[in-house]
C-alpha cells in the first residue's frame, strides 16, 4: 500500500507510527553483540513512543511524489533518529536535565550518563548510515542529496546551533535579559525547525522533485515548525504533566523567553492560528493529494500533547 | 603540488598537518554566528594540535591514485573532525574525565560541559557534510560511498561501539575481571581501528581504486591501527607526561587491561614492531609510491608521544 489511506488523521498517525516503529526496530543494531548496553540504549531512545511527526512528514510528502514506501520509511527512520538523539542528549544533567520524556526515565536515567551521550553519537551516525544506504534510494545522487540536506539541517549552523543558542539564552534571561521575538524565532528555526523543513522535504528529494516543490514544501514546514513551538509554548503554560509526559510550567519558571510570555497567550494563539492557516494555503497547488499534509498543520496546534 | 615531496617523514608530517590546519580552519563555521560559543569550542577541539595520523592516511592513500589534493584535504579534515568529536566526548566526565589533552585543557575544561557536548555533535554532523559536498568529489557515487563507510567505522557497529565496550570492561576491570587479548583486540578495532582503517581507504575510494586495492590499504590500517595502540600502552607504562601531553600509567593503575599488562613489555613491543613489518609488505604492490605509508607504519611504533 502506498497512500495513506485511514479514515481519519488520528488513525493516519497511527498508522505511520506503526510502521515507522517497525522499520527502525529492524534497521537499529542488535542486542547480540559485546556493545550490547549502548544498542539496548539506542533502541530504548528511539522505540516506543513518540507522535513521530517527522516520518510522518517523510512519508506523506513522499506520497505527493509517488516514492514506494519501503523508501520513505528508510527516510523516515533516519528523521527519527536524528530527532532522538538530539533528545537523548538535550535531558543530559549538563544540559536540560530532565528526568522524564514520553513519561517514562530519560536514557541517561534508564541507564547513565556516558551511555546516554554515547547512544545519542550513535544515532547520529546511524541516520546518516540509514540514507547513505542504497536501499533507501538506487540513484547515488538522490542519497547525497539526503545527507547532506540531513547535515544541513542537524549540525551547527542548524539543530545544534539552535541548541547552543538556547543554552545561552537561559543564562541570558537568568541575568534579566530573555531573548527577543526575533531572537527566539531564529532560536527555534534552527534548535526545532531545521529537522522539521529537512522532513518535509526529504519525500520530494526521493521522488526527484523540482526546486519549486521543494521550496513550497520547505516552507510549508517553516509554518508549522514555528506554530509548532508556540502551540509547545502555550501547552507548557496551560498543560498538564500527565497529558504531556513531561514536566510544565518549566520554561516560564525558568525565566526564558517563550512565545506565550512574548506575546501573550491570545496573541500566541492567534499567531498558530495564522500559521497554521499559511501553512494549508502553501499546499494548495498539490489539491486533495496533500489531504494529510492539511490535517497535520492542523494537528500541530489542536494537540493535547 | 600532488605528492609529499618532503625529503624526511617529520617533515611531511608537518607539511600535512599545516595543510589540513588551513582546511580545517577554513570548513569549520565561523564565529560570526548566534552560536559563536559553539563554534568556537569546534575551532577549540579541532585546531591547534595533533600528530593528523588521519589526515595522513587519507592523503597519503589518495596519493596512491592521483587524486587532486584538494579533494583528499576535505576527506582529511572530515576524518580529523570525526576523530575530533570522540576525544571532545571521550574527555567528558561521565566517560575518561580527563582535564588535559594534547597538553590543553579539555574542551569541558575549557568551556562547559554542554558546549562539549553539543561541539562533538556538531563535529560529527559537519564531518558528513564535508564528505557530502560536491566539492569532495564530483561524482556523487563516491560521495555517498566515502560517508557510507565513514558511517559504518564510527557508530554502533564500529567507533562508539568500541568506547561502550571500552567503558564496560572499565567495569569488568574494576570487579577483577580484565578482558583477555582477544577481547582488548576487538575493542581497539572498533574504538580506535575503524577510524585509521576509513582514512587508510578514503582516498583509494577518492581515486576510484578497485576492492582489491582497497582492501590492502583496509589490511594495512588494520596491522598499523593495532600496533599503535600497542604504542600507545608502552608509551603509558614509559613515557611521561610532558611530551604526551596527557596523564600517564592511569590505565594501568585503573587496573584496565592493557596490550602490555597481557603481553608483558618486552612481547608487547615484538608483536608492534611484527605488526608494522606486516603492514609495509602489504603495501609491496604499489612499489616506491607507497614511501610515505612505509614510513607511516614505522612511526606509529617508534613515536615518543
Amino acid at each position: 500500500m502506498n497512500s495513506l489511506a485511514s479514515p481519519d488523521f488520528a488513525a493516519t498517525m497511527r498508522e505511520v507510527a506503526a510502521a515507522v516503529e517497525t522499520e527502525l526496530e529492524r534497521l537499529l543494531p542488535s542486542l547480540d553483540d559485546p556493545a550490547a548496553k549502548l544498542n539496548e540504549a539506542m533502541r530504548y531512545a528511539c522505540l516506543g513512543g513518540g507522535k513521530r511527526l517527522r516520518a510522518l512528514l517523510v512519508i506523506a510528502g513522499a506520497d505527493l511524489f509517488q516514492v514506494p514506501r519501503g523508501r520513505s520509511l528508510r527516510a523516515a527512520a533516519a528523521a527519527e533518529m536524528l530527532h532522538a538523539y538530539s533528545l537523548v542528549h538535550d535531558d543530559l544533567p549538563c544540559m536540560d536535565d530532565d528526568d522524564l520524556r514520553r513519561g517514562r526515565p530519560t536514557v541517561h536515567k534508564a541507564f547513565d550518563e556516558a551511555t546516554a551521550v554515547l547512544a545519542g553519537d550513535a544515532l547520529q551516525t546511524e541516520a546518516f548510515a540509514v540514507l547513505a544506504d542504497p536501499q533507501t534510494h538506487p540513484d547515488a545522487a538522490v542519497r547525497i542529496a539526503l545527507t547532506a540536506a540531513l547535515a544541513r539541517a542537524s549540525g551547527a549552523r542548524g539543530m545544534v546551533g539552535g541548541q547552543a543558542i538556547d543554552l545561552a539564552a537561559e543564562q541570558r534571561a537568568a541575568a534579566g535579559q530573555p531573548l527577543s521575538f526575533d531572537e527566539i524565532r531564529l532560536l527555534q528555526s534552527r534548535k526545532t525547525g531545521a529537522l522539521i523543513a529537512f522532513s518535509a522535504e526529504a519525500g520530494a528529494i526521493l521522488g526527484g522533485a523540482g526546486q519549486e516543490a521543494r521550496a513550497v514544501l520547505r516552507d510549508y514546514a517553516g509554518d508549522i515548525g514555528l506554530a509548532f513551538q508556540i502551540a509547545d509554548d502555550i501547552l507548557d503554560e496551560e498543560g498538564n504533566a500527565a497529558e504531556l509526559g513531561k514536566a510544565v510550567g518549566k520554561d516560564a519558571a525558568a525565566g526564558k523567553a517563550t512565545f506565550v510570555g512574548l506575546l501573550g497567550l491570545a496573541e500566541a494563539k492567534a499567531k498558530a492560528r495564522a500559521l497554521t492557516n499559511s501553512a494549508k494555503a502553501r499546499l494548495a497547488g498539490f489539491g486533495p493529494a496533500a489531504g494529510v499534509l492539511q490535517e497535520l498543520a492542523e494537528f500541530v496546534i489542536t494537540r493535547r500533547s
